[in-house]
């Protein structure tokens, strides 16, 4: 393996597809999501993705067996609509090299299956005020507006959307492919279920899916408790460094 | 795109192009030039330069459009001398081999077009006394003679010229290319317009080509309220410090 | 020599033959069992493996000459089952692609010698309580089973395993080679060779051979002894470190 | 210029000759001693060897002229036995592929000569004692001989040669052609002409050409100069450090 490689094993005849796309980045909003509608569709699994830009370590599974890191394709039948097909893994690529390589050999696969029109989902670091907002841009104005339509907000001009979610759109113009970004706020440095669970709405609009997303509350209840707490540590922290200044100052005070 | 990549949409035929190029780097400097000659000029722009190399983010514009970082070619028919190419860009190479394959790339794509000389425009890392200098550096000696009465300054022997602005010279002696470095004084740790004004001057006078510097001049003032504001600060700060210098001194004192 | 090469200088013709792979990493683990097993065995070096992706020096050996770092491939004749290739070597790629690219390398070589099973050897950072025990994973059920009954725990799952030792597993599912990947529990910024037998007497029993370990005891006391050697000067820093706290707060307290 | 290249500009016909390289290194003592045989024996520059592994920047000489980093080949008629190519340049390389291609192509180019004996030179980092000893490698046991008698001293076992000095002798044994790596002891951290011209004495007697060193001489008393100017001032700062923890300790007493 001296490139990307994407191992097919199952043979799919999909309907006019759109790929949805999710690594892991920001609060692993883009993760989370295809994970979750990986676990709600039951999608059939028909190919992975390796490469030789990804870490070089494999992991370890239940039952004592071994893989390398990989992205995984999935094939969803879509009754009311596009077929889907998902993809997610493990990493992004380690180089700069190799994030371009990635994403231009999903672009060729995406090709090959007749996939028309992409979305990739990721994070945005902003304190989300109250339900986390999905930032969105895209390649085609209808497919923008569809995603608005959706309850997406325009994303700010001059923003970077960084790794293989923003790749992928900057490389789909020289293939005949659409693609849509859709990313979540979140404060980005703990898993947000709640900014996927956002990022999903407005995609389940968009694409005309059934999506039942209640499945994530447990999630994000857990996710809220965890945050609670670092709160909470985070506060007394900054109290006692406080009290500790004061005791210094004293000090300092009575010495001069 | 494994490669550095030049897209043409656009046909041109320009009469004995010289090709003026400017990236960010030190203060800015080559970019404000470019972008300056670019909305004075008006030129037209027709192709557009993707690299690998470039950083795996991509920008979102106005429109909520998304685009790869890159380099953009524009082309200006010159009615009292040689027609102009215009190079400018996002970003330089993030790798070693990448700098040497983007300024070989420009090369190949400067002789298709008959470029027989080229202009490459930088940064000078000085604090500049009243009016920035322009250092030149040239691979040939009538160019070289040319900028020299235009204004420039010989470059001290021994200095580098990093990146693309200098690879270029560099590499043009494998083709039949002469080729021109201008670095403007800067300070370099903010944009620069004023240096950058400085190099277009010699740079017009060297090529004979007419350009209005005015509208760099409100550029120029923002700058420089911007670098006031921050000296003031910055000698607040030392102040302060002496203050504070002051204060430990005495507290040293009184115990020992 | 751009690319990892393998340098044949002895023909060989082995019996079925598993590779046991062992290179520098955490505690030494891989490095020490293979020396060890080299040093046992005594088997007919035969082959060398080189590669740009390794540290760019050269060492010295007694006689004033000098070698390249490289792996090298021993053959040993194993009158009780399968024969025996085993590799070991300086040091580990340095480079990500490199090592995909080494660990393709040796997959490629082995399948040219009708390997069928390679057992990969490493470490794996934890405090052992008394004697060091050893992890296992392996891409074929029945291998796992051997190793299990050979002495082998089953590896947590989700865990990492980094480098050579893992990528072979992960890589040799693209060939018709099954892989064992034996990891001593290990303190791991030591050599440990105490951690090399635990991991030594599960191969053996796995795979049939004989091997006299006990020649491995004396490595072991002398790694004893400069383990313990460095726990005395740890915990007198750390009593002075206590005591000078102590000054400390005493003068502190007078102070305030 | 995707790879490393040597582009030619003389024919010449050397008869049997050595090649000696020198690049830039610890203590420069390397790239001194080439620059010393190029001033004493006035060889012809034939060859310039340039590399996108090279650092990106480009040098500007006295004319304002500029160029590539690159390394250069020399070539020296010597009446009194093997001709010489002398080889030195501005850098190594910065990736560690780069340090492997670049003493692949200067082996390749090696060989198209008949060049069938290569001398490195280097330094080696030990604080000298009296006059700088020369630590010498070899891949063939009789040019080690030829060393040895001329006033080298054997490697220590297990050292390591780093960069281009040392992997010319690890890759010259996949060529038809001996090496010999000369290292003079040296600080390391400035720039060292005595050890230089150990490691010349050394090279002249085992390759008899005639070399006159006392040129050396005058570069030797500024580098001790600068040497016990540092130590001079190294001395005033530890004792003023001394100085300032007896005051502290003073204070500290105090208080406590």
């Amino acid at each position: 393996m001296k490139e990307t490689y994407i191992k097919e094993f199952l043979q799919i005849q999909p309907n006019n597809p759109v790929l949805i796309e999710g690594l892991p980045g920001l609060g692993l909003v883009g993760k989370i999501a295809l994970r979750y509608l990986i676990k709600q569709l039951k999608p059939i699994k028909f190919a992975y993705l390796y490469s030789p830009h990804f870490p070089y370590f494999v992991l370890v599974n239940k039952k004592g067996n071994v893989r390398l890191l990989r992205g995984a394709f999935y094939y969803h039948k879509n009754p009311d609509g596009n077929d889907l097909i998902l993809f997610t893994g493990d990493s992004q690529s380690q180089t700069i090299e190799g994030q371009y390589e990635i994403a231009n050999r999903m672009l060729d696969f995406s090709e090959k299956y007749g996939v028309k029109t992409i979305a990739t989902i990721g994070g945005y670091r902003m304190e989300p005020k109250e339900k986390p907002r999905v930032f969105i841009a895209a390649t085609n104005h209808v497919l923008l507006e569809q995603a608005l339509a959706a309850g997406g907000i325009l994303s700010k001009a001059g923003s970077p959307i960084v790794g293989t979610a923003g790749l992928i759109l900057g490389l789909s113009k020289f293939k005949k492919i659409d693609a849509l970004c859709l990313l979540g706020e979140t404060r980005g440095y703990l898993p947000d279920p709640m900014s996927s669970k956002s990022v999903l709405e407005v995609l389940k609009e968009t694409f005309h899916f059934n999506l039942d997303l209640k499945g994530l509350d447990e999630e994000i209840v857990k996710s809220e408790t965890m945050v609670a707490k670092l709160q909470q540590i985070e506060e007394k922290r900054a109290l006692e460094a406080e009290e500790t200044k004061k005791q210094d100052d004293k000090k300092t005070t009575y010495i001069s």
